[in-house]
């Protein structure tokens, strides 16, 4: 008799995977930190299991991937808003971000783990200062990430110059190799922000460990304006001229692209972080999702950070992501539910290089998986699970989650750490960071 | 000694008032129906209240106005979604529609009240058929509604010819105008359904019992196309010919305007409802809300029905129509958090004709006021609340709702009517249209 440590059975199956499989009384099976079996509830009738979790006619799904965040930024959370950029980057965020120490960081981003698990997110990929704190942060609220220490030319809060900026990127690779959770990526910040000679030792350490590299690109007119008037190319031209486009790069945001960068981009396999709400609320623009998809890129959805959006709801970053890009292009049927699932799922992992491992529900790969309660009044009816995750769901509908085989929140409630004291840690912060601001 | 009903305290309070009032220790007394004193906690130190309601450190604030919406269409909710307009009407919606019947209708509208109750809304305003139910329904779940029948030139599956639709309209003008929480409207559904005859008829009516007349207008640029075709004239224009703008008319929608439309509207202080999720998912375009503002237009926010957003969650509409407008003029300094907010709660009810009775917490209006839990990890820290409102808040997030002076909901339970029933009801509604349909 087939023996397992979880069975997650009664609720409506989607498997996210390349077959779409979906079952209407699906279950799962679950060994260790492992998915060993997925099927119709019926199939595992005969199983023995020490835990069986009844998702009581909910959405059995994957987990969903944050593909770009700056985690601890929700230390920053309103903060400032409905600012011109520069005024917002050099009058608020910055003054803000020059306090930053490594608890900070550190309580910023469990607190971010904390949103993002109750929220439905099981893996997130997060670029920052100080990230030997959130990838402890992640590893305590046993969330799966990818974490890279920003860099940049000048010099940074936490190494000082950028050659010790390699050297605690190195420091990162090393310490957390073996770690089933944390994987580590090198982060140099953007093609505006980096030489040509810090992109080119970024990419070769990135491909001499075989991880990923991750970068802000083409976000804003004005960066691609400077780069051709610097490079004589656009961003993306500029990556391919330094040899450094490959398909371990992501490249988060890309709303500015010629038809060039995308046939580039689809060359080298380039991964894309599409984060529309930012986007919107920072004015940037729209980026040219639906043609990417079209070409073959794989895209993830991510929010960025907390500064820019203000939440770290994958559930609403899918309604956006799908509605905007309609109204975009006049044209109703593009990113259909379907598709923007995916990109916050299958596709978010294969982003993150771990599309082995995470994004859907198969055996072989970790048990990463969340169940919704659908029994409330924006849920119902039901005619199409889809459907309603991209556009009628919250992520205050996730009520179990499960993240490489061990059950991180249950019921809404999270199982991992104290959230009040992390949330009372974060007000304390925030204490110091707004000094004489009134609250109102 | 003063004496009330309800005391609310221990919140920030926000009254949404003409001075934009913001109290940190704020508290709100409620005699019957009316809110007799809002002000800081310290000042009802000596009075006497046979309710506290404790805000434990959340906010206070008035309950929010969907302006526009078509509540029984929850029976439809995800039935079809991601397809070009006319496949979408033609073969899903108008079929699934031709088979609407009073008790679709009410349970439809009931589950809506349930859903909008519980995600923050006090006051609604519809527009459907069989619209006396969506009265029975709103008064049952004890909500604020501004309903009417809607009037086309061709046969109603409720009151068959046209003229049956105005003696159905007077019937309820004249049952409801005395009832506390329901009132009237003339409906006539949009120009391109309606004869220059029955628009005019429309606002006579309107005009002569003094309540408001709420329409579509210039919600597809084909629907201006057409009417340039037939009248020479924008749909504004053509309304402007037949005499029909007044101040007491709410257009809905309004995504194509010229400069000479706006100017019309304001001439005329028209009353708009803007429905930025609907627009988006329809691909009908993006509504010109920055400059109407500027014009000094009243513009409301509204969820339109559940067929075309897919929930009627306003605090996810209040975060679209912030950053949608930002992306749309590239400025980050349009539709700031408290433009949006005034929308969702005093323009709203001004647009509806309510602007004395609802839509801000002030002496001598009507209590209609909710409670948002805001220790939540994503409304923490809390350097603004109305950042947080607009930018991270969900619907969720509410905890408790006054309508009228009446608790409908108390922590997150519904109080006015049984919850599971009404969804039971909608699921065998909805097993009846789907027929044949596979729900995954």
């Amino acid at each position: 008799m087939n023996s397992v440590d979880i069975l997650v059975s009664n609720g409506t199956l989607l498997a996210m995977d390349q077959k779409n499989t979906r079952i209407r009384d699906g279950a799962v099976a679950i060994r260790g930190d492992q998915i060993i079996s997925v099927g119709n509830a019926s199939d595992f009738s005969g199983w023995r299991s020490s835990l069986q979790i009844d998702a009581q006619g909910g959405i059995i799904m994957p987990g969903l991937v944050n593909t770009h965040t700056h985690a601890s930024m929700t230390c920053f959370r309103g903060l400032a808003d409905d600012l011109p950029l520069t005024i917002w980057l050099n009058e608020h965020i910055f003054p803000a971000e020059s306090k930053l120490n490594p608890e900070k960081v550190y309580c910023g981003a469990l607190l971010a783990c904390a949103e993002m698990i109750l929220s439905g997110t099981t893996c997130f990929c997060d670029m920052y200062l100080f990230e030997d704190e959130v990838a402890r942060a992640a590893k305590h609220a046993g969330m799966r990430a990818v974490v890279g220490e920003v860099l940049y030319d000048f010099p940074s809060p936490n190494y000082g110059p950028i050659e010790k900026g390699f050297a605690y990127t190195e420091m990162l690779i090393e310490k957390w190799k073996y770690d089933p959770l944390i994987t580590i990526a090198v982060e140099p910040h953007s093609p505006y922000l980096c030489s040509p000679d810090l992109l080119g030792k970024a990419f070769r350490l990135a491909q001499s460990h075989d991880i990923p590299m991750i970068i802000h690109l083409s976000e804003t007119e004005s960066e691609v304006f400077k780069s051709r008037d610097q490079y004589g190319k656009t961003p993306v031209g500029h990556l391919a001229d330094l040899g450094v486009l490959a398909s371990n790069l992501l490249a988060c945001h890309c709303v500015f692209l010629t038809d060039e960068d995308i046939a580039l981009m689809r060359y080298f396999d380039v991964k894309v972080s599409h984060n529309p709400e930012s986007n919107m609320k920072l004015a940037s623009g729209i980026a040219p999702v639906p043609q990417m998809l079209k070409k073959g890129i794989c895209v993830g959805l991510g929010t960025d950070g907390c500064a820019s959006n203000n939440n770290l709801d994958i559930f609403l970053e899918m309604d956006t992501a799908a509605k905007l890009h309609k109204v975009n292009t006049l044209d109703p049927t593009v990113m259909d539910a379907d598709t923007v699932l995916k990109m916050s799922t299958l596709e978010g992992a294969k982003a993150l290089g771990l599309g082995d491992i995470t994004g859907s529900l198969e055996p072989g790969k970790k048990a990463d998986l969340i169940i919704l309660d659908t029994h409330k009044p924006h849920l119902t009816p039901m005619y199409n699970p889809a459907s309603h995750l991209v556009y009628a769901a919250r992520g205050s509908d996730v009520r179990t989650s499960i993240i490489n085989g061990k059950i991180v929140m249950e019921n809404g409630r999270l199982l991992t750490f104290d959230l009040e004291k992390a949330m009372e840690d974060i007000n304390r912060i925030a204490d110091d960071i707004k000094g004489e601001r009134s609250v109102i």
